[in-house]
C-alpha cells in the first residue's frame, strides 16, 4: 500500500499499538499513531522506576524513535477524547479531529478504585511514568519524613507501607519497597532503623498471584514473607485516608498506600457506543474487531476478547503483541481481498518476580520458582526490552544493584510540595 | 571529635557542602547536612539532562547515600529560610529550627533575571533536576507542537529556540539543542524538516565564554556556528513573552526561550544580615568566614571570596570543593587550638564543551580546542562524576549516543498540561 492508500489510525503506542504499527508499516501501509504520551513504555518494569531501581529513560523510548524508520508512519501527540463511528473520525482533546479509514484502538487501561475515585489521592496506582515518579517520590519522602518526625506513633505511620492488591504489580511493589528499606537505605538514617519499616500486602482473594498455579502462589508468598512483607490474604480495604487504611474493619496507620488492585478502561471506550464488559473494556469478536464493524479493531488491555476457554484473555503484553500483529496482517490481507482465520492466542506462559532472587514462572508444561524462576523472569524481560541500548544499560544497572543492593534512581523530583513534619 | 562535640551544620549538599561534610566526617566531627533536595547534583552535566542526553539518575545521587558511611553525619531534608546569627540557629520552612555551633553556608545560587522576575515563566533557567526536566519537556514539546501546527509562521516560532547568555551553560544548551534538531530527531517528523530549526544564542558581551582566553572564545564560536547555532554577540534581550524575545529592539518569534544569563544568591543570604555583593553573595574574608565571626563560613557559589587578583573567585566546582575541604580542615584545626593559613585557590584551569566533538580548555600554561578540547572535557568530567556506577553508565551512554546521535532520555514527563495546537 502506498502513501495515498487508506489510512490506519492507531490509538495508543503501547505493545499492541506499536506491534500493529510496525507490522503495517513494514508493508508500506499509511499509519498514524496517536498517543497522549510521547513514549512507549516497557510496563512490566515500571515498578522498578517506582522503587528507584531504574530511571524512566531505561524503560521508555520515544514512539517517534521506535517508528522513525518507516516513512509511511506519522506520530501525533494528542489525547483522543471521543470516537465517532459513523463519521470515522476521532475527536482530540483541545479541539482537533482526525479521520481514519481503519481504526485500531489500543489505548490500554487505567487503575480503578471500585467506585471510590476519591481514593486515588491517597493510594496512587501505577500505569504511566508520571505515576511511577509520583510513587517514587512518596516512598522516598516517607523515609525522609520519618527522620524528621519526633513522635514515635507518627514515625511508625511513615514507616508503614500498604500495598493493595497482590497481582504481579502489587507483589513486585511490595517486594521492592521491602528491599529498599531493609538493604538500600538500611544505613542512611540516624533516628530510626529502616529495617523496621513494615510493608503490608493486602489481598481480597485467598492467594497472591492468582493467575498462577496455586503451588506457585505458595512459593511466591513464602518468598515475600522471607523478604519481610506481611501478606494479608482474604482481607479487604474498606476505607482509605491520608493517614492510613481500614483493613477488615481495623485501622492501619500508614502514610504511604500504593494501589494495585484493579483496572478499568478509560472513558474513551464508552464513547464508541458499542458493548463493553464490567471493567469498561470493549467486547470484540474472534477477529479482534467490534462486532459488525470491519473498520474498527480493539486490541490489548482495552479489548475484552474471549480466549479458547471462553474466558476473556488476560491483560498481558504477549496478548497485546500478538493481537497487534494479527490485526495488522488482517488489514493487509483484506486490502488484497483475502481473509484470515480468527485470532488465536499462543500462550507462552506467565511469570512474576519477588525481590532480588526469587520469581515464579509457568508454561503449560513447566513450573519454576525461586532463583530459577527469577532467572527466567530476568532473561525474558531483558530480551523483550525494546532497543539494544536499554537492554544493555538495564543489565548493567541490575548487575550493579544486585551486587550492592543499591538503587540508582533515588531522587525526589517533581514540583509537588513535600509535606514533611517540621524538623 | 566525638558525637557529643560541637555540631557543624552545613546548608547545601552541592560540591562545597559535600566535600566539607566528608572531610569533617572523616575526622569524626558531628555534622548535619541540610538540603531542600535529597540529592547531590553533578551540575556540569545538567544541560545533558535538559537536552535528553542523560537521565536524572545518571548525574545525581542521594546525599544520604554519599554520606551514609559516616555515622557522625546526619542528613536533613529541609529548606533553610533564615539564619539567626546571635542565637546560632536556623529557621526551617514549615516551622522547625536547627541549632549549630559552627555553620557552613553552601546553598549555591539561583538564576537571576536582572530585576525582571516575571521573565522566569517564559525563559526558565537551569539549576536543579526539576529545572532540567522542565527544559527537556519544553524543548521536546516544541517539536511535537510544530508537527501539529498547520500555520507556517506559528510552526516557525515553535522551531525557533533562543538561548540567552553565552556562558558555559548557554553555549552547552545551544549546541545540544542544535544537535538534537539536526541529528537526533532529524528523521522523526513528517510535516517539517527538524534540520530547519533555528537556535539563537544571544549574548550581551562581545564574545562567547568570556571567562576564557579570547582565542578560545573564537574557536568556540566557530564550533557553534559549524553546528548551526546563530551566535548573536553584543545584543541584548529587552523583552520576553510566551511568543518570543525582543532582541536589540526587534522581535524574534520563538516559543522556547532558555535562560542562562545570570545568577543571584537565594533570599536566605540576606537574612544573615552581613554584607553581600551586587548578586547577593555573602562577602567572606581570607578564611572563607563572615568577617568577625569565627562560627560562620560561606563557601561555593554563595560566597563572594576575593581571589589572588582581588577579583571574586568564579562560581566553579573546583572553587567550591577546595573551599569545602579548607573550611573543614580549619574547623578541625581550631578545635585542636591550631591555626591555618588563609584559603588559597589552586586554579587548575577551566573548560567547556560545544556539541559532540568540540570543546575548549585552558590552564595557565596550556590552551586546547576542537576535538582535543572536547576529549579533555570528557576525561575530566567522567573522572569527577561521583560514584563508579554513574561514571561507567554515563560513559556507555555517551559512547552509544556518540555513535548513533541518539538521545536516550527523550521523554516528556511531568504534570504540566501540554499547550499544543489543536491537531
Amino acid at each position: 500500500m502506498g502513501a495515498m492508500d487508506p489510512r490506519v489510525v492507531i490509538v495508543g503506542g503501547g505493545f499492541g499499538g506499536l506491534y500493529a504499527a510496525r507490522r503495517l508499516a513494514a508493508q508500506g501501509a499509511s499509519v498514524t499513531v496517536v498517543d497522549k504520551q510521547n513514549y512507549h513504555l516497557f510496563q512490566p518494569l515500571l515498578y522498578q522506576v517506582a522503587t528507584a531501581g531504574l530511571s524512566p529513560g531505561d524503560i521508555a523510548s520515544p514512539i517517534r524513535y521506535l517508528l522513525g524508520a518507516y516513512p509511511s508512519v506519522q506520530v501525533t501527540l494528542a489525547e483522543v477524547e471521543r470516537v465517532e463511528l459513523e463519521a470515522k473520525r476521532l475527536h482530540l482533546k483541545g479541539g482537533g479531529t482526525l479521520s481514519y479509514d481503519t481504526l485500531i484502538l489500543a489505548a490500554g487501561v487505567r487503575h480503578s478504585y471500585f467506585g471510590k475515585p476519591e481514593w486515588e489521592a491517597f493510594a496512587p496506582g501505577l500505569k504511566t511514568l508520571d505515576d511511577a515518579l509520583d510513587l517514587r517520590r512518596r516512598v522516598l519522602m516517607a523515609f525522609e519524613a520519618a527522620e524528621l518526625e519526633t513522635d514515635e506513633a507518627k514515625r511508625a505511620a511513615w514507616l508503614t507501607f500498604v500495598v493493595v492488591g497482590a497481582g504481579p504489580t502489587g507483589v513486585e511493589l511490595a517486594g521492592a519497597v521491602c528491599e529498599l528499606a531493609r538493604f538500600t537505605v538500611a544505613k542512611e538514617f540516624r533516628r530510626f532503623d529502616p529495617k523496621k519499616a513494615r510493608v503490608l500486602l493486602v489481598e481480597g482473594g485467598n492467594r497472591v498471584l492468582a493467575a498462577f498455579d496455586p503451588s506457585l502462589s505458595e512459593h511466591a508468598k513464602a518468598s515475600l514473607e522471607a523478604l519481610g512483607v506481611e501478606v494479608r490474604l482474604g482481607q479487604r480495604v474498606t476505607d482509605l485516608s491520608a493517614d492510613g487504611a481500614t483493613v477488615n474493619g481495623s485501622f492501619v496507620p500508614a502514610k504511604t498506600i500504593l494501589w494495585a488492585a484493579g483496572v478499568e478502561a478509560p472513558s474513551l471506550a464508552r464513547t464508541v457506543g458499542v458493548p463493553v464488559d464490567s471493567a469498561g473494556r470493549i467486547r470484540v469478536d474472534e477477529h479482534c474487531q467490534v462486532p459488525g464493524r470491519t473498520d474498527v479493531f480493539v486490541i490489548g488491555d482495552l479489548a475484552s476478547c474471549a480466549g479458547p476457554d471462553g474466558q476473556p484473555l488476560p491483560g498481558l503484553c504477549p496478548v497485546a503483541m500478538q493481537q497487534g500483529r494479527y490485526v495488522a496482517d488482517l488489514i493487509v490481507a483484506r486490502a488484497k481481498g483475502r481473509a484470515l482465520p480468527p485470532f488465536r492466542y499462543v500462550d507462552k506462559g506467565i511469570m512474576a518476580t519477588v525481590g532480588r532472587a526469587a520469581g515464579i514462572a509457568q508454561t503449560k508444561r513447566l513450573k519454576v520458582w525461586g532463583l530459577l524462576g527469577w532467572l527466567a523472569w530476568l532473561f525474558v524481560h531483558i530480551i523483550f526490552l525494546i532497543g539494544f541500548r536499554n537492554r544493555l544499560l538495564v543489565l548493567i544497572q541490575w548487575t550493579w544493584a544486585w551486587l550492592t543492593y543499591g538503587r540508582s534512581a533515588r531522587l525526589i523530583t517533581g514540583t509537588e510540595p513535600p509535606k514533611l513534619p517540621a524538623a
